[in-house]
């Protein structure tokens, strides 16, 4: 799926509740996946994992409909390399 | 950009390096940059918001990849609208 894509279906799903909310109720509510996703990651299965990877893309993407930004140019950053050193594999120090 | 392109793009350019500091750390990492991107959407520039996003968005594909996961698959997870009520818009009370 296109980054972007998701990010519009995103705001279809859920772009009124995302406007109702807020960004700072929706930083924390990241944040709050982020958590899950740890758990996930330290005691439960890959499909549970799987589960709350999709559920942090999703807030994610609701933090950027927000913002007015696009996952797609955010993850432009990196289409070159690392966009600290320019190289791919990355050769920072 | 697709998102399991932007996961292989992570891959080739920081693997190595994700193999090397293993998944707490990475899990770890993802933490200080959602953190960093709440900073960002506070009290800084929309290119500011941008780059946080797409550094967390790398993190979370670094995640994944260690995982054996892939980020296409978590996003299917609302192909169809909203998981829980199945409506896009979202009908969850």
């Amino acid at each position: 799926m296109e980054l972007d894509d998701f990010q519009h279906l995103m705001q279809t799903t859920y772009g009124a509740r995302d406007a109702t909310r807020g960004i700072p109720a929706t930083v924390a509510w990241l944040a709050e996946e982020v958590g899950e996703l740890a758990r996930a990651v330290r005691k439960q299965t890959p499909a549970e994992q799987l589960h709350e990877l999709g559920d942090t893309l999703a807030w994610l993407s609701s933090l950027a409909n927000q913002l007015g930004l696009s996952l797609g140019d955010a993850a432009a950053r990196y289409a070159r390399g690392c966009p600290r050193c320019g190289h791919s594999p990355c050769s920072c120090p």
